[in-house]
């Protein structure tokens, strides 16, 4: 594997891809070519190449791509061929969205529990996820070896939720409260901003205006 | 202002300098260094810099940036001079968090709507936003001249919604469902997949292992 710096771009537009890829093979599709990926997920066959190219040459020239082959360097890449614990913190809505949302265990993701401070909520389930109180939290992610923390709490806690994410060991945060966190240099923090996609779409449609 | 390609890299981090710059506003500051807006973002002095040369020479140098004409035009770049018409397809978890996400309002969006086929919900508020059956979307949109429909149903159901919006005369959609969605050429469409944010996250994670 190339060890080039790869734009962020084009992991997010692998991770899509990975998905396709996945689908058709469980349609019973085995080979399949640029342009195909490219219009199943909204994109040109030039830019399915030239993402791919990144990882060197997997296709056959006038055949295409072998869809199992192809969907599991991609899998590689990315960082899945192992399987992730991850805690989600916040039941609220957002956290019960995720907690819900398929396409994490799927993936290879094991969305091992959820927490909040909220009384009533305690005890429940959210999708088959239980919900266990935030005073827990330190130990669980230290016995169960949680790799990832998904944090859905309200601006106001986020650092506080983070820092006893540090803590018990945690390796990376997805950060969903608008808020700047700090975490040490060696844990991977990536934050989702709900407002920053709204405003690339007005960007775009400003731009096309303009 | 130069009319280059901005990448979509620069175009998330103006939105978040953005907010920054907004927060210092309000707490009285009225001059940035690069290096201050770098570190209130958790980022890096050169890449600010970067970001904000696309636009043009703002700051003084020894001096920095005027806090508020700098926010101003990064406002205009992402299109939020003038307020956006925003409706809401889909009152569940994701729809519901979304209606209640304070980041929108404060920007430049204009939540006026959450739609949905749940008769318990119909009529009530969330957020103080109202629901509305779907079966008032279309003419709803039309009426209303809402130019954003941000679609938080299942994936089953995202084509249909989309369709209906752009046959409203809709100009933007942002998608949260975990489908591949048509729209024609003239509708700007942005997909948020959450599963994608936590596979950038492990391919970073495994990267600093490799």
């Amino acid at each position: 594997m190339k060890s080039l710096k790869i734009p962020e771009a084009t992991i997010i537009r692998l991770s899509v891809y990975s998905r396709y890829l996945h689908q058709l093979d469980k349609n019973g599709v085995t080979t399949v070519s640029s342009g195909q990926i490219a219009e199943g997920v909204n994109g040109s066959s030039a830019q399915v190449r030239k993402d791919l190219a990144y990882f060197g040459e997997f296709g056959t020239r006038g055949v295409g791509y072998n869809v199992l082959d192809l969907n599991q360097q991609i899998i590689k890449i990315l960082g899945l061929t192992n399987r992730w614990n991850v805690v989600i913190i916040g039941a609220g809505n957002l956290g019960s969205a995720l907690s819900q949302y398929k396409g994490f265990q799927e993936r290879a993701f094991n969305v091992m529990a959820v927490f909040d401070n909220d009384i009533t909520k305690i005890g429940l389930r959210i999708g088959g996820v239980p919900i266990y109180p935030i005073s827990q939290l330190h130990d669980f992610v230290q016995k169960e070896k949680v790799q990832i923390g998904i944090v859905a709490v309200p601006a106001t806690y986020a650092q506080e939720v983070v820092d006893v994410l540090v803590s018990a060991g945690i390796k990376g945060v997805l950060n969903f409260a608008p808020r700047v966190i700090s975490v040490p240099d060696d844990i991977e923090l990536r934050n989702v901003d709900l407002a920053v996609n709204l405003e690339i779409l007005t960007y775009n449609m400003a731009m096309t205006k303009r």
